[in-house]
Formats: structure tokens, sequence, C-alpha cells
């Protein structure tokens, strides 16, 4: 709602363009390419009675499952519709006078600031630094701000921040009567640990946001949680947010999700393997810059004047478009990790579109 | 979240009172006892697998399918996850000082309103005047006030206002810039009509909520909207909503329910019937005042001192106790229409409660 240049957009892109929605390949999510895992999809079917009853208000069984899940106690989360509705809910129960958001960054930190009238300021991350967070971000911490947006990693360059880094950050923030949010979405995709959730009691100025559809594969039915270790703040937010914002298909599916340990660990070997295919595949081709990825999707530069989208989009290659992101421009894309044949199939098709473009000039 | 004193919680009566969930037959909630329609099931089976993309961000095909149905133009409409989301935003993006709220009735008006800090203003309904919103309203309605919250039906007494009194209260309430949401999320119950839709272009201050969950038996997945022709509005409204507010299962169904013409009709006749089978023998009852159905709720009163709702839990039967609304206190109770059978099951042993009770006093 808040913003319609988001990826995952292919119903609208395939009505603009007439092309078969079913015959888009879709890049522009970053989606796990494994798909829902299947014992999700059994339980939601046999649970669609629920559908005729509201869901348990409380959601204790479903705030169990994230508990186990996550290692985090019950009354520290926060359930909403999705990341997207708990980090607006978030943001008004801080109510920033004062917002700091990286550039480029994923949209909606900005618009769940906006939604209260938070003034924004932006943290430059530079092409230079390979878009990573340096320790001038330190800088701009001081008793004026209220709030820092943290993507870790970051979409859309895929930058993860180092542990080290974002302590020094929130010792700083706390110092200054800051709050952090790291949103935390796309770490499930990696084995090694850079979540900040063992430190929730340490920082009770620290909000951790997550999304379980991109990895597990859900984003239609829609499921978030903030994890935040402030009670006072905790209730807050839950105070401002409608009954029964979970849906009873997204509670039945969670809970089969995250007893998936095989489903897990498949995902996080599959992505690892198929991002570093995409990566050495992509950086083969003459014109274009690619930068590492650490989890599900690649951000690309291209060298050359071309609109790479709508030349994919001509072989039914849907990919994200990355110049409505503040500090990127038409030259960047973001392109997600899909199953082996997709990817060879979208790098083949790429190839030749450089070479095209090499033979006309 | 807002709210744990709802009706609908049978997880959490089930657990508290260690009886098998299985076992409850609810009356606590007033959802369509015809169940959801077995096309909007089969469609929700059928349609699972988009689970795995986003949903359309632009919802163009489920605004195509409510403008249909209610011959309103899409432009005019702003969706939610349940009536309950799009009620908190519609209430953010107006911003209330001041909030007249009718006593009693659904709490999530107050909710909302308390979650932006209005200030909360009541109109009490009387029970001398059979609850009825009389015109002294009239003399509420001034330059100090914001907003209005009308239910129509009201939830819990289920009095319907009448249009002629609507559009009095609309006129003084644009002659003082005010606000006014009707909640209209029962009506479908009705055959006549009492909706104030066709009405939404003569009055700019008239937001109309709607959820649709009730009548169609799936408050599992959560769908809403609201109808307003101040476009101006309207877009504050969906740029302070989170993006992809609706899930894409609620959706499916959303857009197979609206085509069960069958359905519609069977429903509002089997609603029309069992609500007045259900009055008729409530009315019998020796200790007991019951108030005059219009939808598919039924509110009573007990007339001697007695816990109806723990003496019918003892029978698995969960009604909703209205001691939380403002207004009423703990000798009232909402009954839900269900099937006959259960209706006949429920008037049975609540027809035994009191007799017993008479027999030991």
């Amino acid at each position: 709602m808040a913003s319609f240049g988001h990826g995952g957009n292919a119903k609208e892109i395939s009505r603009e363009n007439k092309i078969n929605y079913k015959d888009i390949i879709d890049f522009s999510a970053n989606i796990n390419p494994l798909g829902m895992s299947s014992s999700v999809k059994d339980a939601i079917i046999e649970g669609i009675d629920e559908i005729e009853k509201y869901p348990d208000i409380t959601y204790f069984e479903l705030k169990d499952s994230i508990e186990k899940f996550e290692n985090v106690s019950k009354e520290n989360l926060i359930l909403g519709n999705g990341a997207a509705e708990v980090l607006f809910n978030a943001v008004r129960g801080v109510n920033p006078k004062n917002s700091l958001i990286l550039a480029p960054t994923f949209s909606e930190y900005e618009e769940a600031a906006k939604a209260i009238n938070s003034n924004i300021i932006y943290y430059n991350l530079k092409e230079e630094n390979d878009f990573n967070i340096r320790e001038d971000i330190l800088h701009d911490i001081n008793e004026n701000l209220d709030l820092i947006f943290i993507c870790n990693p970051n979409n859309p360059t895929g930058v993860i921040t180092e542990i080290d880094l974002l302590k020094r950050i929130l010792n700083k923030a706390e110092r200054n009567n800051v709050r952090v949010i790291i949103d935390e979405s796309f770490l499930d995709f990696r084995k090694e640990s850079f979540s900040m959730i063992p430190y929730i009691d340490e920082y009770k100025n620290l909000i951790i946001i997550k999304s379980l559809t991109k990895f597990f594969a859900l984003p239609g039915i829609r499921i978030g949680y903030a994890i935040c270790s402030d009670l006072t703040l905790k209730e807050k937010i839950e105070s401002i947010s409608p009954a029964w914002n979970i849906n009873i298909l997204a509670e039945i599916a969670t809970k089969a999700a995250l007893n998936e340990k095989n489903y897990i660990k498949k995902s996080i070997e599959f992505i690892d393997h198929e991002k570093k295919y995409l990566y050495n595949e992509v950086r083969e081709i003459d014109g274009i810059k690619v930068f590492e990825p650490s989890v599900n999707f690649i951000l690309l530069k291209t060298l050359i004047k071309i609109d790479l989208k709508k030349e994919l989009l001509k072989n039914n290659i849907l990919i994200r478009s990355c110049s409505n992101y503040v500090g990127l421009d038409n030259r960047y894309y973001r392109v997600a990790v899909r199953s082996h044949e997709e990817n060879y199939r979208m790098i083949k098709i790429m190839k030749n579109i450089f070479k095209m473009h090499r033979t006309e000039q």
C-alpha cells in the first residue's frame, strides 16, 4: 500500500506488459526458491476449516513455536501481519522525531517513519566502500536522534554488518537514548550467526524485526515479528496494534514450518551453492559489475547504457530495478537466487543480451 | 492484541477451563452458522500455491470484486487486514482530538481512538429506550468534536439506526467538520437495505467500514474495507498502511465468496428464521429479558443472580459475557445464532439452568 516500487509485483507487470502471469519467472522477489515445504502445505489444507473461527487472540501456540525457534522468551515477542505491519507499529510505538536510515535500503523503513511524520536523516552507503556501514555512522548518533534502522544483511546490497560494529552502534545509541531497529529478515539464510537476538536482554534499546515468509517461501500469508526486551515499549506497540492481526493459516503454516529442520538445512545449503554460481557467472559478463551476495539475492550494476529489466522481460524474466532506491539509480538491479535451472536460463539470456549489445555497437 | 475481552476466544477458554477445544460450541463469536461456502474452500485449496508469491500490491482483482459486490467505485475502497486494521488506520488518518462513541458498542472503536490518544466522549444508549440512538445525539455534535463511531446494527445490542437519523447526524456533522465512521459489518445479514453506501458521494465526511468475514464465515483469514469518497483522506489512510496487508488466501476467498449468490440468499433466510426462533424461545424463560435481534446475535439480560456464562460452560456452551462493555454489566450476555440443532440444544440447557435455579430458591 505504502509504496508500489517493490519487487514481487509480477501480476502488475504482467497486466502492464500483456504477458501471461504464469509465464513470468520472477527474480524480483527474494523468496526461498525451494518453495513452501510440503508439510506446510499439508498443514494448511488440513487446518483449512479453522478459517471459520477467529484466530486465538493471545496467539499462545504460535508464540510458543517462535519462542523455541528463536530461543527467546514469549514475553519479548510482538507479532505482526508480515514484518511490514510490525515495523509500522514499532515505529508508532517509538514515535521518533528524527530517524537515521541507510541509503540504499528497503523502502518500508522510510514509509513507516513518514507515516508518523518523522524527520529522516540518511547515512549514505558508498559504492567505493562496497556499500558497507563504516565506523563514521557513530558520528550520526547523538541526542537529537531517536531511531536508527539497520537492515542486516542489507536489502538490496546484501552487505552484512558485523556484530562488533552493531554493538558499538547500540552502545552509543543507548547513551544517547536512541532506539535501534535491526531487520534480520534474511539472516535465516546464513548458517553462521550474525544475529543480535542473543543480545536482546543486554540492549533495551534494540528492536529486532523478522519476516519468516522469505525463508519459508510464504509471502502470501503474512507473518512477521519483533523481539524487544523493553516491556513498556512492547506493551505500547501491542496496544496500538489491531486485534487478530495474524490470520489463522499464517499461524498454522508458521507452526509447521518452524519444525522443518531438514528444509531449513537444505535451504541454507542450496542458497549458499546457488548464490556462488550466480555470482561467478554474472562476474564473467562484460558490462556488468556484481556485488558479492550474502544471502538469496544479488546486486548488480550495468556499466553500459541498457534497460536490463526491459530486455530480460522480453524473455519473460522479471528482475528488480533499483532505480527508486535512495542512493542508487537506473544502472542498478537486484536479482533473486532461484532454482538452478532458472538461474542457468537467466544467465544464458543475460549473456546473450550483453553479447548482442556489444555486437550492435 | 488491543483487547482480550472479545468473543470468539474459544481456545483461550478451553485452556483456562481444561475443556477440549473441539467440544466447545461457540455462541460467543458472531459468525454465519452456515459456515464457509464449499466453493470458497475449493478456491483456497486450488490457489494454495499462490502463498509462495507476494499478493498483488495493488489488489487489482480483489478491488474489482468488491466494486461489483458493493456497487461502489474502486477509487473509494481502502482494504484492510480485517475490519480491525482498516478501522485503526482510518482513525489514524482522521486523527481526531475528540471522538464520540456509543455505549455500549464494539470495543475496538475505543481501542483505535485510544491508540492515537483521542479524547473519548460517550453517547449512552439507554435500556429504557431499548438501546436506540435518539435525536438527542445531535446535541453532542459540535465543532469541538472530530469523529463519531456508529455501529449499524450495533454490536452487542442488535439495534438498527434508520437511514433518516443517520442522514441528520451526517448533515450536522458535516456542518461542524466532524467525520462519521459507520460500521456496517453485520448489514449483509439483512435483506432490506439500511446501508449508507448509496450515499457515499453525498457525504464526504462519511467513512463506511465493513468486515466480510462474519457474513461469509471467514474470520480466520482477515478481510475488511472502508468506503470513503474523500480521496485526500483515502490517500492519507493508504499511505500509513503497510504494504501487502491483505494475505493472498483472503484475496482468493473473497473473490470466490462474493460470487456466491445462492449462499448469500440462503444465509439471509436462515438467519432471519433462526433469530426469530431463538428470540421466541428465550422470551419464554422466566428470569431472562431478551432484546429483539436484527441480525445474527441476540442480547439478553438475566433478572436473577446467576453467572450464565459459567453455567452454560459446564455444558460446553460458550456465550459472550457483556460485563466489559461500557454501559453494560455482568447481567448482560450476547448469544450468536448458530445451527438449528445447536440453538435447540442451547435453549434446552438454558431452560434447565433457570428451572433448577428456581427450584433451588
